[in-house]
């Protein structure tokens, strides 16, 4: 028995006719969903696609996962607190324990934990005004393609300039820097460093470097691990703070709970969110460095910090990472995804496309415009949703739940090699 | 039997030890809680509260509503799906629909319903945006002691200077003028009229005048009507866009459903969330004039504008809507609160006291420093949970759930009552 | 004999084929002028005209001063030195010391001199530069039709909207409030003190005031000696320094050297330009109460602050302030246009015209829309100069040499009578 | 006979005593000067100085040029209009002729000239404005170890950190790009196309590029005329506006009238200042295509547009460039000094010295702290005024009057020799 009763024929116009022009995804993928199960997903008329979106990274771990289910169901029938703005509650209490036992001391981080909001755009906000209160600058480093939100101070360190430009004000008290590999001949740090220790380079020194260890939304571009540590070695040498935008490539994205652990660096501040809630419910909490805590009570706050149905969900959510089972499973799925697009490139050279990202954060870049946008629509339509990324969507990107299996990945591989040999009248 | 095992000794010490510094309704409320129905909340060691706070406006339908409840446990259960960014679902169509039906269409109003993410913050940034946008300027006029969030965009319209400060950089393009009844005798609209009309007032002509009918952070001050309407006209004059944001005062706490029906105005652009969602979990729309609608897809995007769950709660919310039942239920209990505001004025002269606001966002100010947040301390203690209001906490709010009974409201103020005699040693 | 030969018939085409299109006077004042002296000047074709502009107050002392004159050619014929950035030199000290005897000591001012680059807008950037340093805040309030120069620092204090949009980026760190009498009921003060004490005001604590005591572009509003105090009381009370820009109001226009000297105040900087130069060459000066002089070395400088020429005339300039006579002088002939003000509002009831101003910096208002202008015109056919002031340049002002004597005075009254006559088609 | 009579013995003290802590080159050289003629320069002890400073390259035509100097005393003679803000007059007319007849037609340019006040910082502040006024756009690309000026507007354009520091407010709307040759490997045009046509750069489209084709105080910089070509090319693929701020190096300063002739450029805007004023008089202007003097009349304005002492002594100047004699000296000059250089680098290699600059605007980088500025204090005692450049003052410059001989570089040649062996101890 399905809650909600509709007539599958109409509803595209509701969208049409009641939602603002704003919408985007019901534009790529036009059409209802209902159910959504694992990595699969169903719409109205019952048709069932793969998901190789995971909601642009925030169902790591699949849709509706069962375990999660029965305690949000459990936490419902009992009545226990929903909303609790940022009150202390058993549900709240529980995730900050084994978020500390089951991630934070393994990996000897010594984090306080703040819930600023349940969205991407509200932790990095958080992670700004904290980072310019410690060292009393203004000026926060970010990068060529980075994507940090929407609201004002995201924004800002935002690169598209579409999104920039919507906008409306001139965004400021940010300078944008090449991300690793943004020439070809690789001296983005040289460049950064040379801005930085010229005291008449005309960049003053910054309060924060915020960065992606891939730029999920920029182009799937990958940072290197030696990269990292420069930016890192910046850092440290001006009295830079670190921040690292986990929202997307953390929480497994790239094979470990931070994406940033093979790098060996400690950033100051973590931004994580999407796939931290676990059952893809809002919420997001900001990671910062004792030593840095220097926020007064109630300095920043927010009415849904106290998410409980989600606060239960994350918390399950972490018992994946209780061992090294799922990571490494990770790890195998990422090779078969990286054998994938090796074998897509070669056999379609007219595709020109290159490889991009790393673990379950991958994508094929075709220089040919429009081209990934027509794979990722005739994915659509034999089942498949995916899509494209980077700043003229020239990125068709793989980004499964964590959680797929190995014949889910080859169905998804299939659709995707018919889609490109359609769109390349093969 | 409950979902999760607490000792309840070892509580408030989880929190201090790995939460950050910035948090602040622990701090007010002591406690670890735990369960919550209707009016009322427990803690860990079931002591019962009653809530005169009500998630600061979020629970206006009270706690973990039956009705509710057992519409999301069924979504659960039938595994539909939860998280869709904002591509189409069912859910999200039966909401559009029901909120075009029981609220667009009767009160005449021609609004495009925007997503922007799910919380307050995120639906005024929005707002900002967009009126930006339509009108090609850049300054916004907002209100002395408004609030409308604390990322950059809604920090910079937001009056509080602790908040402002917290902001790390200045916060420009607004310009901030005084609040109905700012000033003894009444000059602000005046006030506002000739920096508009005056090309060498020094403040360009805005995009936007941002408001709250009342303010619920700033001290429940409540604007006239007259005073919004002259606002309406100061906009209809300048081609300036209004903007209401009726995220606390909105969804029936004021006595409608829009708290700026009984004044006749219709706002270009209105933001709501915290009650929208109807169950506590986060959600926000922003509201937009067809003529206004002009964003590009994707202009404005997130992560969780797809809370599915949140859309399950906000549809049957809606049904208190369809009659004027509810409505007139909320104008009971406000004249029942005025009343009791009226009775502790005059009776209790040490207070000096002032009553403000209107509908069941009422609440009392003191001129004595530190008294209403001895008061509120005092209700908790006895089982009440009340907060305060105002740049100085000067304010004891009553901000209970519509729904509560009589009954409630008036054990609630018996608390109250004993709270104040107990601080002014009667 | 002329050093410059022209045809005189040729020339305004000269300033409309090569001059750019931002040229103004050479509008107002559509011809090509040759020769002045004291309160005279005359064009190519050797009209007479009086001069009651006096270059928007840079010729207090009138045109081409005998004594200033021969002090600069014995100067140049000597080989002096002529530029020198700012290092000392003869004339140079001798106007420290000048300017130290005859105005700083007497009335018991203790500032340090800077040469902040020579015009007004120079002083103005240096005297915001250095507030915002002592104080370590970044907000200046300014006033309603305040006018401090076209550089962004100074525009960002400009009330004209057309100026300010000249500058193609918003302008920010600045508040704008009522100039004294801005609303009918004089409520300005209340109005700032409110902003300045209410937290939640959204105005943040200022690093400056920054003030005209008669704002000469504005519309030649004089603010009372009390208002001023008033200010001077709020600086106080919030640890704000007090900015006097002087460039127009100060070197006797209003009857006493600083504009400021009967309100009795002692601003912690003074902005000087203008006639502080005597002979019309470029000067301007900011004065720096000695506890707040902390800049560093050259953290301002500028090329022209060595205009060693300038320095010459403004030391004599400065005898003029040696004995009360001066003064006295000016008081006398301010009654004069203060009396014939009053016979020409008095007389001619259709100008609807309102007194403004004070000394010799004086103006009449007229409601009806262009007719000052026109005024203004007529004169200048009629042989005297005179412009018009105010966000629609309702004001025609009297702004003569402080040098004039009553023959001119009388001479230039009749002009205008004349045409106010004309434009009143009596 | 002296005009003004000092005790030479108390001189700098007057300065301490009277003159903001802000006074920097009374630090530098540390006497009070009296008399100047050509390339010399006069203490009020007698003591001769040869200035290789040339009022940081405001004295092209030396000091108190004889022609300009009769011109100027016969204009005081006759009492014709000295001050006139931008009204129609003789001397302003003249200077419009000769300016057009002798530089811009036979350059082919086709420039209107416009007066923003009479310092660099003016021209800078005007062009920033008409580029965004045409372009609609607000951010402005500047570049590392720019100089430009004060006030804000010139500040944010400007590299040096301790200048910018001293806004007090954060400098915005400008983008900080790497000069030519900023890196060792020359990738700068490279790196700014990138950003600029990467529409995820976070690099906004500007209205200008402002450059200086000789850096001058940012450290004898210059920019190859392939450079400066390269960033024409992309001045023109993205409807930029190209700003050259001459103020230093134009005016024959590097051998042409303008600096950037021999790279066969046409900037949209001109910045010039310094020499343009021929005798060191406070003088500026801005050229500006035809097509883009969009300006509204007075949109830009200020008091010391009419210095028509400037405009006698400048129109004088202007006859040097009536044919190439004056061109071919500075030629002739400039290989002197460079040869001087390439024999002090090679002869003194303690000094680790790096030619730089072009023309008569040349200087030597010491990599060793300090010894540029000891090099100049040696100097100065033994009668030579050089001024050090760079963020670091690891240039010492050769900055003559273009109107120097060859006696008079050889005896400022023989000068810093024995300064450098003083200072290297040999």
């Amino acid at each position: 028995m399905i809650t909600v009763k509709v007539k599958p024929e109409m509803e595209m116009e509701v969208f049409e006719k009641y939602e603002s022009n704003v919408r985007s995804y019901s534009r790529s993928f036009p059409t209802v969903f209902k159910k959504a199960k694992g990595y699969k997903v169903w719409d109205v008329n019952e048709k069932e696609y793969i998901d190789f979106f995971a909601g642009a990274g925030t169902l790591n771990y699949g849709h509706n996962n069962d375990k999660m289910k029965k305690l949000l169901i459990e936490y419902l029938e009992e009545d226990l607190i929903t909303h609790s703005l940022d009150m202390a509650t058993v549900a709240r209490g529980k995730f900050l324990e084994q978020f500390n036992e089951v991630i934070l001391k393994p990996r000897n981080l010594d984090y306080k934990v703040m819930f600023p909001g349940p969205t991407g755009t509200n932790t990095v906000e958080s992670a700004l005004k904290i980072a310019r209160k410690v060292t009393g600058r203004e000026t926060v480093i970010s990068f060529t393609n980075a994507f940090h939100g929407m609201t004002i101070g995201s924004l800002s360190v935002t690169g598209n300039s579409f999104k920039r430009h919507g906008a409306g004000i001139p965004l400021s008290h940010t300078v944008s820097m090449p991300y690793d590999d943004y020439f070809s001949s690789n001296r983005s740090i040289e460049y950064i460093e040379r801005f930085l220790e010229d005291s008449g380079s005309g960049v003053a020194l910054p309060a924060a470097i915020i960065l992606e260890t891939v730029q999920g939304e920029g182009g799937i571009n990958a940072a290197s691990y030696e990269w990292l540590r420069d930016i890192e070695r910046l850092c440290r040498r001006f009295d830079i703070l670190l921040i690292v935008d986990d929202v997307q490539a953390g929480c497994g994205r790239t094979g470990t709970f931070f994406s940033f652990e093979p790098a060996g660096i400690k950033p100051d501040i973590v931004c994580l969110s999407k796939s931290i809630g676990g059952y893809g419910l809002p919420m997001a909490i900001t990671l910062i460095k004792s030593e840095h805590d220097i926020w007064e009570p109630a300095e920043h706050n927010g009415t849904f910090r106290g998410n409980n149905l989600a606060f239960i969900a994350a918390s399950e959510a972490l018992t994946y990472w209780e061992n090294k089972d799922f990571s490494n499973g990770i790890q195998e799925k990422s090779e078969m995804v990286s054998s994938f697009i090796d074998h897509v490139i070669e056999e379609y050279k007219e595709l020109k496309g290159e490889k991009r990202g790393r673990g379950l954060m991958q994508g094929i870049a075709s220089e040919i415009e429009g081209l990934s946008e027509q794979i990722c629509n005739e994915a659509f339509n034999r089942g498949l949703l995916m899509e494209t990324s980077g700043p003229n969507s020239e990125v068709f990107k793989f980004l499964p739940p964590l959680i797929i299996d190995k014949e889910g990945l080859e169905k998804g591989f299939a659709i995707v090699e018919e889609s490109v040999q359609t769109v390349l009248n093969k």
